[in-house]
């Protein structure tokens, strides 16, 4: 479309946006990705190893290759080299897993109750939303997101460091699948990493520290983090990606507690989407408030002026800001001394 | 995000871009653009007139402007200049309302079952999916979409030229909304216009008709366009947004059916989503398959070279093809002599 002169081209590309999110699942069902791993087909090939029909496959693909997954030459399509590297199932690095949880019905129906969320100020679910006590949706969550948090987490342990003669005693709250502190444990042969979450969702971080070979530096501490005893002292306590789902004086509770658990010198790591202060940039930083206000009664996404606050409240001496490029994410170091 | 190295940026964002559709009906919903339509406002002010809550609205309004929707100064909100003209009520180019069709129901099933549609070649829907007989949602897309069809039909009726001294006989085939023939007699005085689709849409055609003050001029015919009779003979026979509904057999008897009703030297002109034969340029014309794929048994975005096949095996002379710009439509000018 041109772009002079008024266009409804975005409201119409806009409106129609969940066809990309569908066209993307169909292809991650049908595993078109991984078939195409094995090099370059047309549709009546690519159908074929699907289980699919021809027409179906060619119309897929071809939508594929508009909104950028796929390459067309002539009438073979082949894999970019993103596609590559995230949706071929043989990849190490294979993401695809992640659709399960990132389309879980109970967050489409949190989304598709979009407008009584702005209403109301939270979301339309009943009760807590997804941060309800025990909420299954936790176990799909640490075992499909996994691979998409590898890179965030080999970030994060870049800045925790590594001293192969230091003791390093971590408090992974709530773990989810553990990669962050497994990450650390791996890279720090003297640390001891404590997982906190619910006991079904530990089961999931236990089998990722048993893959990793750092079981024997892993204990598990079942329970809410609102109601167990955080244990101590710790070297450093990691939130990642929890805050964003409460309201700052639940935020604030939560940083007492990790005050009341870290050793003198430790520090508190914040890693979650945090915007600049006019929390529309980065983009895809800003953008994940609305996941928040679709899922949580009272989560954000929250500024580092505003996570600032909130340690210093809690008895931190200061707080640093660390990008985490190439990533959407960004960690607040909170330093309790 | 950085563009080097692999990035699962892309992943996330298409497997999240559900979200843009909730976000912009959310508004829409709320008004949320012909509020801002008064002024700049922030969040507390919108959410007011929104009768939302400020938070809510803050997090909206900010997603707003990171898809491109509204700009943001300071904490203050205001219409981007296509959301002006486009997404305020009180503007005559509003399409909000169009937001009811694009996501009714049976649509946004159709693209949840896209996996199976894939696997058959077709709407996973029972029966004839969307282009069943007589689908009230026919009715919706008629009241729904003429905002969104003016400029289109301007554009058509450019190519039909307008001469105020010669008779000029149309046939609307599937005219819904009745726009396309609607805009022809507007530019031609002595333009008779016939409109064809089932009863219940066609009272939509109507009210269109009597609000453009060309009723004496505008004429009804009720029925399937398989099986009435087109009557004629007409100097245009109008084909637009319809063809894309049906498999090529199915094409080649309506055109079959346009050839019979045209006068010598008439022309039919079909506009719809032809893509380049690539089948994946202009993105927004070849993308328009996928919905195809989704909602019909067979239908398809039909290259041009496709459209001239079958009008000539329906016996037309020659067809030309003319863009549309800035829209993502085509059209396809078939003479009969």
């Amino acid at each position: 479309m041109s772009t002079q002169g008024p266009s409804p081209a975005l409201f119409f590309e806009t409106i129609s946006a969940y066809q990309r999110t569908e066209a993307l699942r169909a292809a991650v069902d049908l595993d078109l990705f991984t078939h195409l791993g094995a090099g370059p087909r047309t549709a009546a090939e690519l159908a074929v190893a699907c289980g699919a029909s021809s027409r179906g496959v060619r119309i897929l693909a071809d939508y594929l290759v508009i909104i950028g997954f796929l390459i067309k030459q002539g009438d073979v399509y082949e894999l970019t080299p993103d596609s590559k590297v995230f949706l071929d199932r043989k990849s190490p690095a294979y993401v695809g897993d992640a659709t399960r949880f990132l389309l879980l019905p109970d967050l489409r129906e949190s989304f598709s109750r979009l407008t009584e969320a702005a209403k109301k100020g939270g979301t339309a679910l009943s009760g807590e939303g997804t941060v309800s006590d025990d909420n299954p949706v936790w176990v799909e969550f640490a075992r499909a997101m996994a691979p998409l948090m590898r890179m965030p987490a080999q970030l994060l342990a870049n800045l925790v460091g590594s001293d192969p003669d230091r003791p390093l005693r971590v408090l992974d709250v709530a773990a989810g699948h553990g990669v962050f502190g497994i990450t650390i444990a791996e890279r720090n042969p003297r640390a001891h990493v404590t997982a906190l979450d619910w006991r079904n969702v530990l089961a999931v971080a236990q089998e990722n520290a048993d893959r990793a070979g750092v079981a024997d530096r892993y204990a598990l501490l079942p329970g809410s983090a609102f109601d167990v005893d955080w244990g101590g002292p710790y070297d450093v306590v990691l939130l990642t990606n929890f805050l964003h789902h409460f309201d700052v004086p639940t935020c604030e509770r939560l940083a007492v507690k990790a005050h009341e658990a870290l050793a003198p010198g430790g520090r508190a790591l914040t890693l979650d989407f945090i915007p600049e202060p006019d929390r529309v940039t980065p983009p895809a930083t800003a953008g994940f408030a609305l996941v928040m206000l679709a899922t949580t009664p009272r989560g954000d996404a929250y500024t580092f002026a505003e996570y600032q606050d909130v340690f210093a409240r809690a008895g931190f001496a200061r707080s640093e800001f660390h990008a985490l490029p190439p990533t959407a994410q960004q960690v607040v170091a909170s330093y309790k001394s």
